[in-house]
This record gives C-alpha cells, structure tokens and sequence, in this order.
C-alpha cells in the first residue's frame, strides 16, 4: 500500500467504523428485542434489507437497543423457527415483510402456528381492503382477502397506506419472564414506516415506560471522521449531564459526515434532555465550524447553499466540464433552488466552451480545457450570461480514461468569479468516474458556500483543510 | 388510496416483491449456509449492511442459497452465541466484521471460543501487516500486531487490500453431522469482497463441488416487473433444459428493471449451461425488445446510449429545465459520452430560456414554460447551437411546489428535434421531486435512444407503453 492508495482506503474505512463514545452504557439492553426481515430475495441478494436498518436505527433514538437482527426466507418453517426463537430470548419482536396476499406470503400464518392459535377473519382489516379496492376501482380478489386474516388475540394496526394491515400480538411470558410483543408489518418500506410511526413508537414508549433520546444532527462536508471525532474530543468534560446518557454517532455518506447527538434522560427524569441536547450540539457546531453546512437531519448540501444564497440576496450559475452536470443537479436537488440558480451550461467540447463561454482560443491552446485560465474564464463567462453574483467553473480528468503524467486522472481545476475577482483552487482526487464527479460538484458549491457566508475569508479559497491536496 | 395515489405504491412494491419462477428447485438449499455480519453500527442502524446482500447474491450464483442471514452486535457472548447456533445448523458460516486492531474487534478470539481452540500469532500474518505498515512509513503498535491472531487449526487468508487477515476454520462434524467451515473477513467491503472472490468462491466450487450458475443479466426501462414477468411466461416451455436449473430473479433499482437468468448445470454435467444461458438470454432479449436497453450487468443506462449515438455517428445536446442538469449527468456517467455529448444547458429562469435557447417570449407569455411550444422551442435552441444530429428538451414541475390545477406537479413536457423535425411527448408523473426528476432523464434520454435505433418509428413517441400517461 503506497501512501498515495492509503487515501481511498482511509476513506472506504471511514464509512465503515462507526463508533461510539461518551458516556455511559449498559452492556446488555434491557428489554431485549430483536428484528426479522422475512422475504426469500433478502437470502438470495436480490435486495438489501433497509428495513432492518431503518428500524434499528428508530428504536436505537426511543431507547430500545436491538439485540439481533436477521433474514429469513419465505419458507413456513424458517419463518415458525425464528418466532419461536424470538419468543425464548427478546421482549420486543418487530417483523416485516411476508404479508402480501400471494401463496409466498406466510408471516402471520406461521405466527400462529409458533404461538399455538388459529388465525381468524378480522372484519375491520377486511372492509378497510374492500374499500380501498372500491376506490382504486380494481377487482377485488379472494387473494386478497386472505390478507384480513390475522392471528387470534392479535390487535390489527390499520394500513393507511396500503392494503396489508400490521399486527401485535402479545404473548404470556415463558419460563417465568416478561412476556413477548410481536409486532408484524409489511416490507414494502412506505407502509413499514408508516406503521411504525403511527402504531409501534407511541405504544412502545407508553408500555414500557422508554425514554427516548433527543436527538441532533450536524452535517460536515471537507473532513473525516477522525478529525471530527477529534475536534469533539472531551465535548462532555465540563458539562452537567444531569444523568442524562449521552452517545455520539458518526456516519459517511461520500462525501458528507453526519454526527448525531443522542441525549437520552434518566429514568423519571426528561426536563434537561432537551436544554442537555440543544447546548451540545451548539458546542458540536461551534468546534465544527468552517465545515458545517447543517443541523437538520432533513436539511440537505443543496438546501444549505440555497439557504446561503437566498439569504445573501445573491444567485450562481454554473459551467460544468468534468462534472458533466452534477454541480446543477445537487444544487437544483433542494426546493427553492430556482430562486437563486438560473443558468448551468454543461461545455464538454472545447469549441463549446469558445462559443458558449467565452472561452478564448489561446487559453486552450496554451494551456488546455484543464487549467486554471480555461476554468477562470469559464466562471467569467457563465456569471455574465447569466447576469448572476457568482460564477463557478469546473474542469478536470474524472477518469477512468484520460490521465497524462502532468494531469493525472482526479485533476480537477476550480474557479469562482464574483465582483471581487476571481478564486481559484487545484485538486487530484484518488476516486473512481462517480466520486470523482460527485465529489468535485460538492467542492464547486463550497467555494459558494463559503464565500457567500464570509467566514473564514483568508481560507476560502482551500475549504478541505489539507485534504485531497494539489499535487505538482 | 385513489388510482391517482395507486401508482407510487404500485412501483414501491415492484421493488419489494422478487418473485422466482420456472425451474425445479429444492425447497431446502443443500448444504445449509448463513452469513452473520457483525458489528454494533449494524444494530443501531447506523450502517446498512450492503455485505450480507453482496455475499448472498454471490453464494446463491454459485448454486449455495443462504438460508439465514443475521447481525449481532460487539459483545463477545453474542458471538459467541451465533457461532454455536452457527455450527450446529450450518455447513458454511460467513461472517464479515470484527476484525479490525481494536478491543471492539472480537471476532477471532470469539471464534475460538465457540470452537474450544486457543489463539497463536501466525508469523505469515505478522510479516504482512508490518510490510505493509513500513511500506506506508506508519508506526506499527502493539494493537496492530493483535491482526496477526488467529485461531489455532485455522488457515490465514491474506488480505492484500487491507491489515486484517481474513479465516478459514474448518470444525469436524457435531452430531455426526458433516461438519462446519467458517469464514471470517473484514467489514470493510472492499476487502471483503477481494477475500471472497481470492479465497472464498474458488475453495467452496473445489470442496464442495458445486455447479456454478451462469448469469445472464437483461436491463429493461419503461415496464414494470409485472409486464416483465408476463412477456417471460412460458420462456423454458420449448427448451431442453437438459437438466440444468433455470431461475429468472426480477430487481427494481428505479426506474430501471434487471432481470437476471441463473442456469446452473445437472451434476457432473455443465457442457450445455453456457448455450441453454445464451439461447435462454436471447428469448428474453426477443420478448422485451422495446424496452432492453443493456444486455451486461456493468452496462449502464448511459452506456447504452452512448453506445447507440457512437454506432450512428450522431451527437446529443440538452436543455433542461426541471431535471436541471441529471440528463446530463446521466449520460456523462458514462465513460466515452464527450464523444456523443457537448453541449447541455441548465435553464431555469424564464430569461434564460429566451437569451441562451433562444425561445421567443410570446412562447413564454401564451403557453407558459411548462408546455408543448416552450420544449420544442428549447429542444430547436440546443441543438442549432451545439450544431448536434439531436436537440433534446425537458420542462415541468418536478415538485413538491409549482402544481396549479391545469398543471399538476409532476408534469413534464418532453421535446426531440432533429433535421427529420420535432417529436413532443407529456407526461404526469406520480412521485417526489427526486424521482420525477430521474425519471424524466430517463424518459428524456429514451427519446434520443429509440430515435437512434430507429426502432418502432411508430410508436417513438410513447416509450413508455402506457405507464404514466398524459392526463387532460
């Protein structure tokens, strides 16, 4: 490994090793709980099981650690195996998938098997089926009456959002423990969600007395988790956690990183959490400044730098080379975009960077389409079409194909011009075609970013802090 | 649910339900096989597990379908506990996590206490790591050389992608059963993926003398699994399967659907998979004609029509409005698109539609931006400009905001011009603003790719067969 491929690899890792640090934790969750995806294309690869994680992540935020997770197919007797197993070792059982109205669909049939009860016709969940048939006008078949079966004793959660209702059913405790809850939703995501959020949360939260965690989210763009996880060293050491449990999570999306804040109050306690939450994440920001875009979960890179924009009065239009149109996709991503963005030109051919920009001849015969005076005049030329406060070029080498020794494949030259001048700034990034392109339209609408937020001026024009360094 | 509403969730649903069909298969997989992913950020949901997936998809091509698949956390007991449950249940055991040169790793010295075995220092192992680290002129420290332990009787998979070493511990059989292999790997999925395919996938074929599948995949756009799985009715009705297995897996990665044929060779046999594979390919090729865009599972939608533009000698220009900038990003995710693509113009502001493209203003003021005379005004613009075979046009109300009765969110007029003169097309689409914008790329792109291959002239004007329809 050279320390030039050590950069990838660094990178792949981040998104890998997430970890968690601060305060305390029980080693053993209590209750226990468990999650089951059921469906033979989850064995088989043909989908990767979000749900699982969706759900984890959920009841991780209310207080409920999960114990395990797992997959099984469409088989009856898998499906019977994992009840049975559930109901010897987890408190909580969430399952979902399996509940359509094909032969292949055996969840709760195979429930009340593994609970030793027959399954009966539940008339709500049945009109509940016949009118959205009704509505959509579509034929309404025994197949799907099938889906208004459910398991006796079992409580039906109406499905707004489709036809197969969810069900709990509430098991007596065995060798003398508490009891099992099974809950079992659909795997369409929409509809498993949906459930959740309206049934499962608030009955959770109600019958087992949880303390969910308020949670924060901070999004960073230009830094790694380790230097994240850095500059938040020690961010408890002189704060009063009023014994409230504090937990920080840390998660890559290329090429973002996302902290989360999990501030969960102690048992009979909850007033502090929120004023606990709201002072950490405003120190969590003030030590990520610079890099920080959001502080929404919901609040998007383009929702920022329309925000920025918007705020600042000011609008931006975009050249494109290498980038092939990503930088105006991200950006027009977030609502509201139109306000502030009016033109991108995607000029991949040099004669189309002459005639569309502006782009002088000489320039790209003295120093090529990838170079700092082609992509200087590129974002000169694309501001005064567009009559806009800034104009920003990109051009560079997204590979695979393309690379020289003096302009390696991840060459890309950035420029920014405004009334003020123009910026420039040089990059080689280490990644494949996407992340190249991904990555060299996030770095474009930071140069934006950063100048319409003024901060750190001195630093503008070299907004990922050592990272991904020019290379001569 | 109105029939309005029946849409979304009927394409969700496409991506939820993967049937399997045609073929004689045993309903329980021989011999019996699971994946255990391990790590805590799996179940707190701050990490999707996309290994366990990958792993599946690659056993179950090599004719080893998993039957569980779970994720636990950290705690040594838990795994512990899973590779007990592992052994007595299974013949194969893989599991990814774990590894790494910290006290969170356990999944080595875990395995060696399910299995009663010690750990020793393997020196091959040793040797590696410290190359590597002097290689990166990084400090090696004692947590590192932690890598090189492995349980005793067990082979050293060396990793050439990373420091961790990947597994193989083979147990006699318990229960005179046929005993158990187990695998270990690194999480990270780069280096999973490299042990596997090094190590994994070439030992399990030779010991076990399996029958790998050959995999065909088609990529179909415009039609969903539905009239996917109905045009493939009856595919093996005439074929001389010569006792090989044959399993067609639908996948929906919106808005494309793939479509994968698995043969997998009788016993001993094998000769005939190859051409049954090819001739079974080539029916379906036949049957989906129209709407096949990629018959390779690394052929992109981009890839396809730059493929199409490269054999016609022609060229593409763009001009977008809604979609700002993903047609063009599409197409230049591509490697070769600067040979079929130059110019792309991102107009979002009514102005700019007139100055850079050239639409009169009376267009703009009597029909508005979202209709027929402003695309096809637009689709004349780019083209002239870029003086390419093929101007393309793409205007509408991505959403959520900008729906008026008349012009609901989601509809988007489409426009192809060239010498041959101007084709429009309209449609509503039912989805998000992310989704309405991909889609309408697609749509966009699909114009141009119909119009180059000049099939079914006729109907080029509706690639979509019905789905999304114009509404009045």
């Amino acid at each position: 490994m050279s320390s030039q491929d050590a950069a990838p690899a660094r990178f792949e890792r981040d998104e890998d090793l997430v970890r968690e640090s601060m305060g305390e934790r029980s080693d053993r969750p209590s209750p226990p709980i468990e999650i089951v995806t059921i469906g033979d294309e989850l064995l088989r690869g043909d989908l990767v099981d979000t749900n699982g994680g969706w759900l984890a992540a959920e009841l991780h935020a209310l207080g409920l650690p999960v114990t395990w997770m797992s997959s099984i197919g469409d088989a009856s007797g898998d499906i019977v195996g994992a009840f049975e197993r559930a109901f010897e070792r987890s408190q909580v059982v969430i399952a979902s998938g399996g509940l359509g109205p094909t032969d292949d669909d055996r969840t709760l049939t195979s429930l009340a098997q593994a609970a030793g009860v027959e399954l009966r016709r539940d008339e709500g969940a049945f009109r509940h089926i016949e009118a959205i048939f009704a509505r959509a006008g579509l034929s309404f078949t025994p197949n799907n009456e099938s889906q208004a079966w459910v398991p006796e004793g079992a409580a039906v959660l109406l499905n707004e959002q489709g036809t197969a209702p969810g069900v709990r059913l509430s098991l007596p405790g065995r060798r003398g423990g508490a009891g099992c809850h099974v809950f079992c939703l659909p795997g369409v995501p929409r509809e498993m969600k949906w459930l959740y959020q309206r049934y499962i949360a608030p009955w959770l939260q109600e019958q087992l007395g949880l303390r969910p965690a308020r949670r924060r989210t901070l999004k960073v763009f230009g830094i790694g988790e380790s230097t994240v996880d850095h500059r938040l060293e020690g961010l408890l050491d002189d704060v009063d956690t009023s014994g409230c449990e504090v937990s920080v999570h840390y998660r890559a999306t290329f090429p973002e990183n996302h902290v989360t804040l999990l501030v969960r109050p102690p048992e009979g306690g909850g007033e502090g959490a929120e004023v606990l939450a709201d002072a950490l994440a405003e120190e969590a920001a003030r030590r990520l400044d610079g890099h920080l875009f959001a502080r929404e979960a919901a609040h998007s890179y383009g929702d920022a730098l329309v925000a920025a924009l918007r705020g600042a009065g000011a609008t931006v239009a975009l050249a494109e080379s290498c980038t092939g149109g990503r930088a105006a996709d991200l950006l027009t991503n977030a609502t509201g975009s139109s306000e502030v963005f009016e033109l991108g030109i995607v000029a991949y051919a040099n004669r189309i960077k002459q005639r569309q920009l502006g782009v002088p001849e000489a320039v790209l015969v003295e120093y090529g389409a990838v170079s700092q005076a082609c992509v200087e005049a590129m974002a000169r030329g694309v501001r005064e079409r567009a009559g806009a406060t800034y104009g920003v070029a990109i051009s560079g080498i997204a590979g695979p194909g393309g690379g020289s020794p003096d302009k390696p494949v991840g060459t890309v030259h950035f420029a920014l011009d405004s009334a003020d001048g123009t910026r420039h700034l040089h990059r080689v990034f280490p990644y494949d075609r996407d992340r190249n392109k991904l990555l060299a339209a996030y770095v474009a609408l930071w140069l934006v970013l950063r100048e319409v937020k003024g901060v750190e001026k001195g630093s503008a024009t070299d907004p990922l802090d050592g990272r991904w360094r020019e290379r001569r």
